[in-house]
């Protein structure tokens, strides 16, 4: 499998980067994980949007224009015959003198990546069991609105769902409310009303959240973004999880208490695979 | 300059880690900072008490003992002809598949590099200009406990000190109290009291807050775990702040109004130094 190293096409193995890397040292990052259908990116500008955001947010320089990325990533897809995957885009600020200010580096690194494909998402084949993580998402963090790669809550909240047998874990914020997956962003249904948190909750503007909210009206399904309480939760008549790698995923139960079927996230499920499935054939 | 990689002397140059490496991608690591003097890692027991506890609650297995790893540090130092320095010792989950669940990441990555001397502390030279930063330190993350490799809100605190012209940054806790500065620990004197945030603050277990705090009842000066209000700081007998690579260093000013000075933060800075000199020439 090939990767792309600030530009240059190498093998997995000889993908390296320095350990002066700031992106190594002190997770001084961003990434975007992206899925490719039939050999194209999908949510594509979405996705450059937020890390050209979070690299102005950072104030890391950008070492490409997103049209020049967006060649170069699908000639990777080509050279690894992967029509089919998920593409990873991590840009660090690059090696630096030690400390934490980025003042003297310069040099941005960019790694482009590709992973197999998940199960073609299905609200079925990717139902997730969860539990409440102990980890706290701070309302009002700054930091929340880019992906970047500072991401050990994250990985503690999921530690979390693997020692409990469980798929996944929901956050919740310092207001107590359960307002994301580890990986992923919340909906529940209450009432024929789909209901995901706000983004001032704390939670990661999901691309695959914000082509939801745009799908959901076309189903005749009303939106609202309000922040569950578990139990609230626990009394919705529906429960979905969204990502670029699940795409949208029935949750069937939280700390082993089953969540009701439900239709409508099927309904929702196929719809959103029949949107990546069009756009992705039809690729612009 | 030679570093050591997994156990490997190599250039700096070569010092080389895979794309794929948990600390890269997502900050999924640890790092110590260590003051070399006379050739001696100061304080190296309570550096690798704190690293080796971070390991344990992250669930990296420690690729080493923490004496194999002093020989290997003291063998850097000698090869290296740097008595004097700042020796990072960083551990990460190392490469594992995509997805931020560490199973599967059974390789940890360990670094050791050294960096130049800081100048050598006194309250003086380091004497520090700050800003109150508009990062908050959220009270009561469990990952604070520990010197992590997720070290952007230090990084933007100390970014709005580099665009303000301020040396560093002072970081309110989610409570509101001024508790930290991005890359070190916060004291201050009031009527013959020397203060400091508790850890109960959301702050990190400094080595050298906890050499300070043994050595102050030593120099017959009282000490109190409490968190200052930003106009309490202001009204101090002395500001100083304290970290393996700045010592003790006076804090001259803070948002342009200046503290006053103190032959108090003198004096703690002066005797933090000779037992730095005494421990580092009679090393164990």
């Amino acid at each position: 499998m090939n990767v792309v190293v600030n530009g240059q096409f190498v093998a997995a193995e000889d993908a390296l980067v320095s350990a002066f890397d700031r992106g190594f040292l002190l997770g001084d990052g961003l990434f975007e994980t992206i899925r490719v259908l039939h050999g194209s990116p999908f949510g594509w500008d979405q996705h450059l949007a937020r890390l050209c955001e979070g690299a102005r947010f950072l104030k890391i320089s950008l070492p490409f224009t997103p049209d020049a990325l967006h060649r170069v990533a699908v000639r990777l897809v080509a050279a690894n015959q992967v029509p089919d995957g998920l593409l990873r885009i991590t840009l660090t600020r690059g090696p630096g003198p030690r400390g934490y200010s980025p003042q003297g580096a310069v040099h941005p690194t960019t790694i482009l990546a590709l992973h197999p494909a998940p199960p073609t998402p299905t609200a079925a084949n990717t139902a997730r069991s969860l539990i409440t993580s102990s980890v706290r998402i701070p309302t009002g963090d700054p930091l929340a609105r880019f992906k970047t790669c500072n991401k050990l809550p994250q990985i503690l909240a999921r530690m979390e769902a693997d020692a409990a047998g469980a798929d996944d874990a929901l956050l919740a914020n310092t207001d107590g409310y359960l307002v994301e997956a580890s990986g992923s962003n919340l909906f529940w249904i209450h009432h024929g009303i789909v209901h995901t948190p706000p983004l001032a909750a704390g939670i990661l503007p999901g691309v695959t959240r914000a082509i939801l909210l745009e799908l959901l009206p076309n189903l005749s399904l009303p939106v609202r973004e309000t922040s569950p309480t578990r139990e609230q939760l626990l009394r919705a008549d529906g429960v979905f999880l969204s990502s670029s790698a699940l795409g949208v995923a029935a949750a069937r139960s939280l700390d082993d208490q089953p969540f009701a079927p439900s239709a409508l996230v099927e309904k929702i499920s196929r719809s959103y695979v029949a949107l990546l499935e069009a756009r992705t054939r039809q690729p612009g």
